[in-house]
């Protein structure tokens, strides 16, 4: 019987309504599978815990979480109260740094049942892996501000590339889109505007793709990539991209096949040096938090991409046939045209498990 | 009789093809409304002149083009002989920052007999304006490479923001909003990820905005932001944007429209102190150059927004009318499901007018 231990991090918002629907198709699946899950619930890496401890971790947050075998992760946000980088820097931010989950792997597909928010699009013609690069680029604290508070205000962000990094993410990306039948990739850019970093990416994106000749390689810049997710979703296969070109471009593939309520997300750190992440790529949704009308899926495919990453294949197929399965023929939530709760399409999904 | 000098910069790929359609119906315009445009061909700030030059212009453009009332700009860049961030930087780009034209906008509509790609939408569903900061921000060619061809290659990519440069362009952005009906701003953020300058974009929003009780204002992180464009377009009104995120934005909102094909733009300098420039929001399109299939109406429709700028708003009527007939009532270029050339429907439009 296998045993996995997993930190289950609720966090904020909609994302305490959506875990327990994740937990309790778990529950089905490792009963189904004979898997052992052992749950450490986390109240910490909220915003509530913010408010209480003035941080949003404990200090000693990577030595409780260490011998983790795998992250379970909700939401986390509340602007209202916590200015959201400083929950978000406190929290998710650094898990992925931290623990080098330097991966995050976005699926993309349209279900049937699903109405698609695009004409005349049907399953099979949106059908594409987002691989995002996770601990770099775009997103930092480096840089300041100057002459701060003055008319005379200027403003530096810095981005930080490495090769390292770039390289890591383009070659998985390689390797993922060679064990696919189209054997395409897309790597996002915007070389055109962007002078320094991103001439420098696509000749990453040259370099590691010289070895996989197989591959054939299309660099898009990240405008006309967007507009193409729209026009020509049939287009992509595998798609690459720095962390921000990746995070944007993973909200609007969800997008367009129905909802972001049903986008998971796979943060990994395929070495397993440290604990992977598994989270929904919503927000915390404070603007729908409390009257339990959020869709779970995407929290309950997330914990799928769990168990799958953790080796349980088949508990993870009965989870997406039973997603599969329940979008088709109900019940289903508000975002979906239905007017189901949150628990009630969790234990829908439960029970098929 | 109004006299305006313009220079005519057709540049690279399709910008050559449909830069004379927009010139037929210039001509078809001034003639009915008693305006004479003396126009400047130009030859430079294309990628041919790149390589016989080994430079995008020469060393007096800026000199040659001051007094000009505006310039009518086609598209740059052939990636394939003259990599994209040297034509773009040599050229475009150089035009935006030293002719100081800080505003760059887009209208994004749906019009009638456009099949839209979002299902279920008409005309009047989408139907927005943005506005995108031009001068600043993510698109720099500030930073390097450290240890550069090793394995521990390290990049620095900078952005550099203003508050003279964000609060005028939020201020513009604000008036245009008081302005029109519904008077609603979305402000696109990604303070969440991007710490030192986002979060202080956000702030230059609250302090601009403070002078402008009577809008209504939304700032929306620009990954669920774009996700929108395609689950909500209905729901916003003017949008203003940080350069990178206004160019991403303006490229997906068209798509939501049929086609990129249609999409104009205005690089405003609003003050006048140097000549603004009118170009589609497309590029040089290499990959359908030649045909004469390429779509003319955003050519057409930014010499529309440019007589519109210099005080002929008659012309730029007409002209938007014209536009409005022909997707009606063809001729209809490929991308929206015709079979006319390019040339067909600049002649159409002109006859129109
Ligand atoms: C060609 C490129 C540099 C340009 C930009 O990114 O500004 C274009 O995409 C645009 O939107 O005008
Ligand atoms: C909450 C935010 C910092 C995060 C990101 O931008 O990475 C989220 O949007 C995501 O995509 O996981």
């Amino acid at each position: 019987k296998k045993t996995f231990k997993i930190a289950v991090i609720p966090g904020d918002g909609i994302g305490k309504e959506v875990m327990p629907q994740a937990l309790r198709v778990l529950e089905a699946a490792t009963t189904r599978f004979d898997i052992e899950l052992e749950l450490s619930p986390i109240e910490w890496a909220s915003c509530d815990y913010y408010l209480a401890h003035g941080q949003m971790m404990p200090d000693d947050w990577k030595s409780r979480l260490q011998g983790q075998d795998a992250l379970l992760f909700g939401a986390v946000g509340w602007p209202a109260t916590v200015p959201d980088h400083i929950s978000l820097w406190g929290s998710l931010l650094k898990f992925r740094r931290e623990f080098d989950q330097y991966i995050n792997l976005r699926p993309v597909r349209l279900f049937e049942g699903v109405p698609c928010p695009l004409a005349g699009r049907k399953p099979g013609d949106i059908d594409y892996l987002v691989v995002r690069e996770n601990t770099e680029g775009e997103y930092t604290n480096l840089g300041g501000v100057m002459y701060a508070g003055t008319e005379r205000e200027i403003v530096i962000q810095e981005s930080v590339y490495s090769r390292f990094g770039a390289d890591r993410v383009l070659r998985f990306a390689f390797e993922l889109a060679q064990a696919r039948e189209r054997k395409h990739l897309t790597v996002a850019t915007k070389s055109n505007g962007i002078a320094i970093s991103m001439p420098w990416w696509d000749g990453r994106a040259d370099a590691v793709g010289a070895d996989y000749p197989a591959i054939t390689v299309d660099k898009q810049h990240i405008d006309i990539l967007s507009a193409r997710f729209v026009l020509q979703p049939g287009r992509f296969d595998v798609v690459v991209a720095s962390n921000l070109f990746g995070d944007i471009l993973s909200d609007l593939g969800p997008a367009t096949t129905g909802t972001i309520g049903l986008a998971p997300s796979a943060n990994l750190n395929p070495e397993r040096s440290f604990p992977s992440l598994f989270e929904p790529v919503h927000g915390s949704a404070p603007d729908i938090y409390g009257r339990n009308i959020a869709n779970p899926v995407a929290m309950i495919w997330s914990a799928a991409l769990m168990l799958q990453f953790l080796g349980a294949a088949e508990a993870h197929d009965a989870i997406l046939a039973a997603i599969e399965t329940v979008l088709r023929e109900g019940p289903r939530t508000r975002d979906l045209g239905g007017d189901a709760s949150t628990t009630e399409m969790g234990e829908a999904i439960a029970r098929l498990v």
